[in-house]
Order: structure tokens, then C-alpha cells, then sequence
């Protein structure tokens, strides 16, 4: 790098060009065959309004069905000295179908171009999170109910206190997931509203039919004032970042529990061994590195929010530059949290749990509270009972129960599993993805 | 302050308890009327499963009503020495109804109660937030329709690009509204459930009947698995905090464009005398005050989401007293959010425009691209009609026709208001808000 | 409050009043004091130009001494319908003195005096916090070298790896401090330059000698470019949050730290009975409340600098209202931060270690990479003799050799703890604090 | 990618290290010379206390330098199916020296392995940001004397408010990157201590000689303690990244300036053809594409703080592979903003201002307050004067006298910026960065 740039002409552009473009064409590939479905809806309205001859409309869907099947094989690639994708695409159609290839463009800019794209691609993306937490949501209430009556410590303030079981902590984690799918299934619906039409942000003189390209797209609505259309920009980001960060708050949070009850003070659990890292020095060392790596991509994908809002915040109306680079930590997110949904549902699928853990009577005390509620039951003022037994327990007189007999609805003896299903179920049928693969299937038949 | 705590004892025990105490009793006060609320459905299902006779029950409630009166009527206290609503209550009751009075704890601990309070509070601070939000939806509406065709420049990168409106500008604010509300909704059904029962985080022996107080508190289900009831703490805040950021964002936003558009170089708007600062020594300078703390409040609240994730971030399962500091950020927001919620409005309401911007000359090019699309319109390829109006405006031949004819959705010739007052209305259908209205009057009648 | 505000008008002048003074007058009590040295500064300064006569100088300086005393003594108070500190010192001056009370105005507008306000009360805080971590890091390092081999298994991973000590562990945040306070004097100096003269942003007419003012406050410079001094509201704020942050993130672990080693699946600590919250239902429970609300607090204050950035960025050049916000988060943070390092000292001084950890066997295997280092140090190459002692413990012929012979520099045998003391010696000499005591002291004298 | 991983086990491992690897070898690239210099430093050092043969160091250091002099060519490649950049150099000396290669690794650990080759890059990068830094600041007070007198309007709240001058703007920016030099040293400071020898974070029985490795790689102390040189992974990324906000801050900062004077509404400024984008058909839009991006970049920068705090805040003492994953977001932050200090300083060396701004009358009230300062100064009590020039300006009384006479420190007619740069010097002075570059150049020689 040039330290002064201004002495040394010949690299200035390269240099400028170098910084403005970035990795605009790495971060393109995400959306080209969203941008190839985006032009097939939108010369198909430009058809209808006779803006488009049947006699350009065909070849022009013919060829970009073609190019949407090597995005599909993965053989789509953005040539040297091409800027974008839509570029690219442009070109491809011209080199094979001369000036009519640039008639995609008619009618719309840069700026509702990328908004459509990054519309599609990321109702997309969540439809495959949505699915990736239902595999995970599943194991967890197979865990659940296998595990239901095998007891472990509950603890409050990582002090020993109350009889709990693998059937509450597995189950405690797929009712997580019921509520991170209702911020799932908002921004699912914030995204699925169509921009297109929209220009510049400031809409055309076009007699666009922006409910054509609405339901061809399947989209539930269109993002009607052509201002917000743009004003969405930045806005989907950050609240769809809002969603990935609730989920990613819980598989944080499991993994967090995974890493300490496989310490070796606690040893409640057994990580399936390919997700561990051993040492033949130390044969007793289990790292938890897939979930200790878990963690941290969850917890980076956390900060999304806030970073995508310093990037954003305190800007006027209108678009700006800036909102490109809200692209790089955006679009990436995606696979990452696929990743660690995938990785977490492996290990839930494989973990072992400690059968014996209170076989250890360091965990007795965890009973006294049974004993406290049994004697309530039976007339004591609840608050005397709680006198009494604290005194057999600093006496030494204080005898264990270890039979838990908690009956009421989430508790050992109910985990209301079913219930909770049917809470997922629930809010799994608000999305209506159908609205969204039909139409794209019919778009590209 | 003592600087070595360790040499002069007798200040420890009180420096310790104001330490931990906090600012808790300043907290627990917007708490106060949603503790006895739980509390009425607590003992009300304690004598439905016998664990508490009616001769008990029958004056505990009515006794429960008359502190309730006393929080509406902002005259409910926590005395000196008292640690927290909690207490409060209980003191209340037995000095009025001797040890009766200690029975409303039977079968719950502090933690779920502190849950529960926290739930009712919530909710009931989403529903004003609503309410609120529809008022100034509608005022923006109001505006949009008014100011439909009142003219103004479009700008992109700062750069004055393209016509738009008035009734394009106030429109965009308002749909932009109607996405928040689905992250309003979202936070709503994640509150809106019954974490009543879960006790200390593992549930209890009592055979406690949950769907009973679900139903008698108005919520749509329980946090069913008592593990997950005491996880929602903290997660609740942060997702609670989400919608509102998103929320603030807009409002932040709006205030930022006011901002500019009072500035001289713009000229744009005129805000209501009562909320600017004047000089006398400068008369033309009107400081939108007002607009400013708007803005910065709402960026305070932007960055509420990071600072509870910060606090609850890698704590393993379980009750923390960390929780407790997220209530000094988490409940005092809501006051802070509505505030400016009805500042905004007020502004919105009284704001005026200025109908003759475009007679200055400097905004002629934003007519040039409609001139392009007019041509293309007419058969010029599109790419084409870009060239040549751009050779016109370089030569000066250019003239400005400065009739716009955008009729297609969303655009400045057809707002789409209906739709976006559509929309706003089928989400706020899906709150449901009587249920939680009609249960806390049945209880209270 | 009013839903539709613009319905009552006789209640909108003060509901704009209170959201736009805010709690500026509570905030306002934080800066009393520094406003009124402030002020004598500048009248000092304003009689040495001849803006002022020394018969006016005197009774106004005689007049500020006595307010500055009704701070000391905590009888200072804004009056109802005063608006800010300012106007308060004002009207105290003007009833004892008339018409002359108001010239300590000239010469300088609202802006520079809160900048300057700001900048000695910070300065200030910044003290106190560098003395109470110096009394923290002494009591670090008393128990660093009281406990050098007193042995506890270190954990990478949370696994069990390798013999630590209690010394190694007290050692390491005491370290640890000494780097943050490399932050905090970086914050201090940035803070230590004086912005008064830079009235309204722009500077004055009026020929001010800021050379002056900054010798009699003690300033180790000017801000000297007036669009600078006014461009460091926030950014100041800012970055002494930066180094609150970094010294709040070292409370943060150590707390974390100390409840992790006070969960009975550890046992390595005992904390003061007054810091833990018993339970006399489990008399084994020592709830570590006050170090759980040292660690939220302390992860507040890492929220710090994100709050302010997200309500400072993106805001051109010159004042604006939104910097008053600032106040609101950034004013108490430095009593949150003392009340953590008292605490934090109090119970470092108080805690006790379990000296017999080890004896436990499950803790045999930290001793066997000892064993590999002795092999290598004997002549076998370092990866053959990983893979021996792996083997006998495999099939358990491992003898462990509990001495641990660690002699190099920072490890068990060889603290350096005196090297930890120099270095942070000489940051603190670095401060220069002496500079600030003595001018201040003498301005009052 | 499998939905259900656990089904097709054949995939199982390939999926487990891709999502354990991640992009490590990627990141590595950043660290493979500074790896090489640290090995260097570790096998000298062995040498020394007798656990290498002169005659093994002199052939290993050989092929070291050789492996540096590919890494400074940019041809060093981690091949494939090696995990990292350790094991690569490895190899690369067994490949050529046989079992001999092996001992660079005797009295070390992966862990302080890494610490050290992360100390050493980023020491490198800050000494790199802090001569870009200096490149920009003389560039910025090349401007400010150049543009002393050439008035502009002064904004509060964006209200036009007093007379400022272009002198002061640019000046402004300089000395914000002074203030910006203290956090960059205090992060210097803090990365350049050696934890080399620290092992696994608690230490090693090998007798090594900690203050020769200090000594030979030129850092300026050691972190002492073990425990606490593993403790500084996380909280050198976090605080380096407080410093890199810092400045990341002020240079988005003045790319808001220039992009909002860059509006036609403004008209302040002209940024460099080839740093804007145009528009063929409006030829008066001059997108300021490279600010923009510099905002944005430099925003997301800002966010950088919060993303590794994240990550690494809540976790107790000692390693987790947790750390792995803020190298993805630390080290490619360097390049991003040394690109930005390019691109800024590029622009700022090229920028043109428009001389003429006050020639608009819109601007005339900027007078205002000098004339109020005028009359002060002849004896008129500020108060008064400041009624009288308000009541003129009502009245259309009022002649704006243009001539501004601001002469004391840091104003229009003494802008100081020959004490600003001795602020620099000083402060660049004290980072010694003589020391590294000597040690690093003696080790290679």
C-alpha cells in the first residue's frame, strides 16, 4: 500500500476502486439467483403493461431460467471487470440475446434491484433457519421425554438448590425455541413485502403493476410508499438480525450449560466424542470445542443488531453507500448460524446424560424444600415448615426423600411437551412459506 | 464513603445493604399494582385445590383490591426498613389480617413471583406503547393525505436526485409503523405467557394449577416447562427491547429528517413554535429541541437490547441476582419511549410544511430522469433516453417539466393509505389485547 | 398523561417542559461544584483582561467560595423553577450582589460552560476511581503473595489441565489492573484539557486569555481549536467509557470467577458471610449476591460506550440537544464503578481459600504434564515423552509428583509481584494528579 | 448441506472440522511472520538456558528467516490438510531438518503460541495505523493554514449560528486524531508485553528465561503473571478495538461533514471527481460514494468494541476455543481501517472549498453575536447588549460587519496548530516504537 496515495497517480484509481467495490462481488453471489427471479417477475409485469413484446418476454425468461440453473449448480460466477451481479447478468443476456438484454432494466434502478434481491434471499435464508430449528426443536423433545424423571440439581446463583431433571433442561430449551420463532416469524413478514417498483425511493412514471410483481414473486404485500420501499433498507437487516439474535441468545445459552455440566466438577454430561477434543496426555480432558465454538459464533451473531445500527442510525431519508457494507456482516450471518443450528442439533442428538448424578450426597440438601411444601400440605403455615426443617438440616437430623413427586403442569412429573409442540406448531403454520415456493416454482416452470 | 470498608466495621452491613438493595424499592414501585394483581390469582386457585379455605380467601382478596386502589391512586408506599413490594403486601395483610396474611406466599417463591409482576407490567406497558403508536399512525396518515402532492426534492446520497412529497415522507413514517407493530406483537405473545407456578425455577410440590391462574391473569398460554418459565427472565427484557428499538429506530429517524429539513439550507418545515428554542439575539434560529431529544432518547433505547444482553449473556440456567440490575435499565424505558411517542405525535399534529420548495431552481434536474422514462415509455430503448436527456442537461437545453405523473402503487400519485391503514389494522386485531383487559377487570370486580 | 396532547392545550407547555428538562436539574448536581470553579477561573481570567474590575472581582470570587462550600457540605439545592445549575449560581450571586453577579457570563455562552463542567468533574471521578483500584490491586496483591503456592487446579476449557495457584490467581488481576489503568490515564489526559473559551463552538471576540484559565484549573493543555473543544462533548464521555469499560470488564471475571469458585462442585472459596445471602431452609446455600450484582453492574458499564456511541454518531459538526442525554448514563456510572471496586477490595480482603483442594485425586492428572516437561528437561524429546506418561496414565501407572517446580518468571515460584507493583508505580506517576489537587486548592484558597 | 448430519455419518467429521476450522488457516496468514519471529525469539532463548544445541539453533534459525523471507514475499501457503500455521512452520523445518524441527515447540504451548504471534502483529499494525494517522494529520493542518480566514457559517443544533471558518474545521479534525493518539498508545502499551512463556496460562517447570524472549523481541515488559498473559486474549482485541473506535469515530465524523457539505444545499465543498460518483443524466449529482463507505467502514468499526466483549465477557479464567473466533472479526479490522486513513487523507489532500459561501445573506445573522461581544467589551453589560442587537436584527436594522476579530487561542485568528502538533510529536515520542523495530531487525539479521 502506498502511504501517500496522492504522490503516486497511477494507483489512485485502483486503489479507490479497490475500496469502493470491496467484497461487493463476493457478497453478489448470495443474491444472484434471487436477482435472476426478481428480472423474470419483473419483465413478465413489463409484458403485461406493454412496456415488454411477447416476442422479447420469452427468450428473455428462457435465458434467465438458464442462468438461474447455474446459479443453481453453483457455476454462476461474476467475471473479471464485471462490477455486480445484476452487471453480469445484463451482459450474459446481451451477449446471446443483443440490445433486447438490456430491457430488464426498464423501469426500475439499481437501488429497488438489490432491495428485491435482498428480500428474496433472506425470506429464503429464514425459511432454512425455521426448518434448521424445527430438526433441533425435535431432538430436544426426544431428549425431553426420554430423559423426564432422570434427576440432576437445580441450581440458583450456581448454588445447589432444588431437585430438576434432563427432562426439564432439554424440554426448558425446545420451549426457548417456541419463542425465538415468534420473532422468527415477524421478521419473516417484514421481509416478505415487495419493494420492487419502487425505483430511486421516489417510485416512477412507469405505469408499473406493483400487485403483478407482488404475487408473482409471492410475496404477502407489497412495501406500499416507494420511500419506506427504501427506508426498509438497513431496517430488514437490523430486525431480522433482532430474530437471529433471540435464537442465537438459546443456543448460546445451551452451550454454555453443555460446557459446564461436561466439567469434570460437575459431569453431567457426555459430549459425543468427535465433538470433543481429547489430549493423550490428559485421557480425562474432554474439551468442548464444537460447543464452546457454538457459543462464540452465537454470541458474535449477537452483536449483529448493534453493529448493523451504528451503521445505520442517525442517517436521513434516502439511500446512501453506507448501506452497502451492512451486506458483509449481513448476508454471511446466515450460514453461520445454519452451522451452529446443524452442530447443536448433532450433539442433542448423540449427548449422554449422568444417570447417578444424585447418588452423590453432597446433592441431599437439593430434597429439603419437598419436605418444606409436604408439611405445608398437611396444615403448617408455610413459612413455620421452612423454620422447621432448616433446623434438621443445621441438626443433622434432616432425612432425604428422594422421591420427587411434582405433578403440576411443566413440572417433572407434566413437562407439557405436548403442549409445547403444539405451541411450534402453531406459529410454524403462520408462516405460510407455501405462498412463497409456489410462486417461485411456477415463476421458474 | 469509607475507602477501606474492611477497617471501619461499623459502616460494612450498611454499605453492603445499600449495595444490594439499589435502587430496588424505586424499582419495585412500577411493579406494586401488578404483585397484587398475581397475588389475587394465586390465592383465588391456592382455595380452588384446598389449600386455602374460603373464610381465608374472601377477605385476603378484598384486602388485596384495597392496595390495588391504593397504587391507582399513587398513594401505595414501601416503608422505610421494608425491602420490597413483596414484603409491603405481606406487612399490609397481616397487620390487617394477622397471619392469614402470610398464607399468599404458600406454594410460590420470590422468583416466580418477581416473574409474574414483571409479565403483567410488561404487557400492560406494550399495550400503551400500541395505543400510542396507532395515535401517531394516524396523525401521519392525516398529514400524508394532506400534503399527497405538495412537492418536494427526493434525495439520494444527500443528493438531490428525484420529486417526492410530502405525503410521500409523512406515508413512509407511518407504514414504516406498521412493521414495528409486528415486533410489538412478537414481544407481546412472548410476554403474554403465565410463568405463575414455576417456583424457584423447578417447579414444587404443591399440586398447583396452572392453567387456572393462565386463565384467571389473561394470558394465551403458560411458559409451560418451569426450567424455560425462570430462563424468560432476562430473555423477556432483551426481546421486549428489541421491539421497542425497532421502534425507537424509527422515530429516531424521523426526527433526524426533521432536523435537516428545519435547518435554513433546507427550509423545508416549519415546527411548532412551543418546540424549538429561539434566540432573541438570532430570530431566525429555531433549535428543534425538542426533535433532538427525540432522537437521542430513542438511540438510548436503541442500544438498550446490547446493554441487557451484556448483563444475561453466558449465565448458565438458573436465577442470578444479576437479573435484578436489567429492572433499572429495563422498566423506567417504557415511560422514556412513550414520551416520545406523544411528543412525536404532537409535532406530527401541529408541523407545517413549506408548499413552494421547488420554485427554486436549483431542484430542476430532479425532473430529468422522469423525461428519461417518459421516452423510454415511447420506445427509446431506456439506456438510450438516459443519454440524450443527459447531453440536453450538460448543453442547457434541458427544460423542466415539472408535472409528475407517478400513478402506480405506492407511489406519489397513488399513496396506497388505504392499504398501509389495512395492514396497520389486521396486526393490531392480532394482539387480543381484551383478553388481557377483561380478565384483570373480572378479577378486580 | 394526555393521549392526544394537542387536545389540551393547557397542558402541552408543561409536558414540553418536563420532557425537555428531563432529569437535567438532578444531573446538574453532579456538576455544582466543578461549575462554580469553573466560574472563578473565568472571572479571574476576565479582571486579568480588564473585563472585569477588581472591585467586582472580589466579592464575586469571596460570594463563589461560599457556594462552592454549600456543595462540599451537600446543602446546595436548585430551586423550583430554576432551570439549571448555571442560572442557579447566578441568582445566588445576583441576591447578594445585584447587577454584578451577571458578568460571569461574559465571554462565554452555556456550551463551554458545561464542557468545562464536565471536564472537572470527570477528571475528578477519574481520581477517585485510580485510588480506590490502587486500594483494590494492594489487596490483590497481599493475597497474590500470601497464597503463592497454595495449589488449585487451573482449568483451560473448564477441564481440569494444570497445578495453579491462589497466588498465581490474585496475581493475575492485580496485573490485570495495571494494564486497565493504562486506559484510564489515556482517558484522563484526554479529559485534562480545557475547553472554556470555546464558547458557543465558534470561539469569541472577546480577547479571552485561555492560556490562563487553563493554569489556574490545572489543565495539562487547551482543547486548543474551539470546533474541537466543542466536537469533544460525547467523544469524551466516550472514551473515558472505554476505559471504565476495560476496568469493568477485569470486576466482571473476577466476579465471575468467585461464584464459579464458590459453587459447592468447586469449593475453592469462601466469601465474608456478609456478602452471601443464606438460606436457613438449605444452610449449605451462600448465595454470592453482592459479587453477582458487582458482575451485572460492572457488564453495564461495558454497555457504556455503545450507548453513547449510538446517541453521538452520525451527528455532523456542533452542538446538539442530544448530547444532554449523555449525561443522563454517563454522570452516575462513576458511583456504580467506586461502589464495585469497594465491594470488590472489601471482599478480596475478607475471602478465604480452601488450602486442601488437591487433596482430592480427581485433580491427579494437572501433575502429568509436569512429569512430560521433567522427561524433556531430561533429555527425551518433548513429543516422546507426552506420549509415555499418556500411556501410564491410561492404564493408570501414573504416580502423581504433587511438588510443582515452576521457577521461571510470573509462575508459581516466581510471582514477580514486585514487578506488577513498579509497573503500576509508574503509570500512577504518570498522572500528575498533584497538578489538578493544586490548582484547585488554590483557586479556593 | 445434511438437514439431518446425524444421519449420514459418513459426512459427520468433514462437517465437524469444517465448522471447528472455520476460516483459521485464512486467519492465519495474518500471523505466519510474526509466528516465525516469535519461534526465533523462544528456540534462542532455549539455546541459552541449555535445552537446544548451538548447533541445532544455528541450522533452525537459518530456515526461520528463509520462512520469513516467504512470508515477507507473500508465498508462504498453509498447505493443504495442515491445521495451522504452527503446524505448517513445523513442517517445514522437519521437512528439511528432520526430528530436530520438532524443538521449537519444547517449553511451549499452543496457547502462548498464538498470544505471542497475536502481541506481535497487532504491535505492528497500531505502529502501522499510527504513521497513517500522522500522514492525515498533516494533511489536515496543511489545510487549516491554508484555509485559516476563509469563513464558513457556524451550525448549532444545525441552525446557521456563528461565523467559523474552514481553518478551524480542518484544524478541528487534527486535533481529534491527537486525543485518538492517547488510546492508541495506551493499546500499544498494553499489546507490547510478552506472555511468551506463560504456556497453557499457568506456567511450565522448564527454567526458561522469560526476560530473554522479552528482551530479544523488543517488548517493552513481560506480562508477569501466567495466569494473567492467557487472560489478555480477548482484552487486547477488546481494548486495541476501544482505540481503533476511537479513531474510527473521528473519521466518521468528518466524512458525515463532507458528504452533508457536499449537498447542493450546501455546497461547502468539492471532493475529487474520481472519490464521487456522477450521473450522466444529472450531471449536478456528485455522490460522495468514498465518504460514504469510509462512514460506513468506519462504523462498523465502532461496533467492534461490543462484538468481542460478546464474545468474551462471562467467561471465567483460563483458555476457551471461544477466543478463536474474534480473530475473524480483529485482524482483517486493520486493514479496513488503514484503508480508511488512506482513503480520508487522499481526499482531504484533494478537496477544494468553496471561498465564497457568505456571500449569500442567509448567513448575515451569523454576525450577530460579534456585535454583541463588540459592544460588551465597550462596557455595555452583555445581557443588555445582547437585547439591543436582537431588537436591530427584528427591525431589519441591523448591519452585518463581516470583518471577524477573534484572536485568542484556538480561534479563526490563532488557530494554534503549531502547539496542536507539538501535542502530536509528544505523544508520538512516547511510543518507542525504535525498540521493536531494532529487536525485530536484530533477530533477522
Amino acid at each position: 500500500m502506498s502511504n501517500k496515495l496522492w504522490e503516486k497517480n497511477f494507483e489512485v484509481n485502483r486503489e479507490i476502486e479497490r475500496f469502493t467495490v470491496g467484497n461487493d462481488r463476493e457478497m453478489d453471489r448470495y443474491l444472484a439467483k434471487y436477482d435472476v427471479l426478481g428480472s423474470m417477475a419483473h419483465i413478465t409485469m413489463l409484458a403485461h403493461i406493454g412496456l415488454l413484446e411477447q416476442r422479447e418476454l420469452t427468450p428473455l425468461l428462457a435465458e434467465l431460467k438458464r442462468i438461474y440453473a447455474l446459479c443453481e449448480a453453483g457455476t454462476f460466477e461474476i467475471e473479471d471487470g464485471v462490477e455486480d451481479v445484476h452487471s453480469q447478468v445484463e451482459l450474459m443476456l446481451t451477449r446471446k440475446l443483443g440490445d433486447m438484454g438490456k430491457k430488464i432494466h426498464s423501469g426500475r434502478s439499481r437501488n429497488d434491484q438489490v432491495l428485491v434481491d435482498l428480500k428474496l434471499f433472506t425470506r429464503h435464508e429464514l425459511k432454512e433457519i425455521v426448518d434448521q430449528v424445527k430438526l433441533l426443536f425435535d431432538e430436544l423433545i426426544v431428549k425431553s421425554n426420554r430423559y423426564q424423571t432422570v434427576l440432576m440439581p437445580g441450581y440458583t446463583h450456581l448454588q445447589i438448590a432444588m431437585p430438576s431433571s434432563f427432562g426439564l433442561w432439554f424440554g426448558a430449551y425446545a420451549e426457548s425455541l417456541t419463542d425465538d420463532m415468534l420473532f422468527l416469524q415477524a421478521a419473516y413478514r417484514l421481509t416478505n413485502r415487495n419493494p420492487l417498483g419502487s425505483a430511486a425511493g421516489y417510485g416512477s412514471s412507469f405505469p408499473l403493476d406493483r400487485t403483478m410483481t407482488t404475487q408473482l414473486l409471492g410475496f404477502d404485500s407489497m412495501n406500499y410508499n416507494v420511500v419506506y420501499a427504501q427506508m426498509g433498507r438497513g431496517k430488514t437487516e437490523r430486525n431480522v438480525a433482532f430474530a437471529m439474535a433471540s435464537l442465537a441468545g438459546t443456543l448460546s445459552k445451551l452451550a454454555f450449560d453443555a460446557c459446564l455440566f461436561n466439567c469434570q466438577n460437575f459431569g453431567f454430561v457426555r459430549l459425543p466424542k468427535e465433538c470433543t477434543t481429547g489430549s493423550s496426555i490428559m485421557p480425562h480432558k474432554k474439551n468442548p470445542d464444537v460447543f464452546e465454538l457454538i457459543r462464540a459464533k452465537s454470541n458474535k451473531i449477537q452483536a449483529l443488531p448493534q453493529q448493523i445500527m451504528l451503521m445505520m442510525n442517525n442517517l436521513p431519508t434516502g439511500y446512501f453507500r453506507d448501506l452497502q457494507v451492512i451486506k458483509e456482516v449481513f448476508l454471511p450471518a446466515f450460514d453461520e448460524l445454519k452451522d451452529c443450528l446443524q452442530m447443536t442439533a448433532y450433539i442433542i442428538n448423540r449427548m449422554e446424560v449422568n444417570e447417578n448424578i444424585l447418588e452423590n450426597p453432597m446433592y441431599d440438601p437439593i430434597f429439603s424444600v419437598e419436605e418444606v411444601n409436604r408439611r405445608a400440605a398437611s396444615g403448617t403455615p408455610f413459612r413455620d415448615a421452612y423454620k422447621q426443617v432448616g433446623l434438621e438440616i443445621e441438626t443433622g437430623t434432616f432425612k432425604a426423600d428422594r422421591h420427587v413427586r411434582h405433578t403440576h403442569e411443566g413440572s417433572i412429573g407434566n413437562l407439557c411437551n405436548d403442549r409445547i409442540e403444539q405451541l411450534m406448531n402453531e406459529t410454524l403454520k403462520g408462516f405460510h412459506f407455501e405462498r412463497m415456493t409456489e410462486a417461485e416454482r411456477k415463476l421458474l416452470e
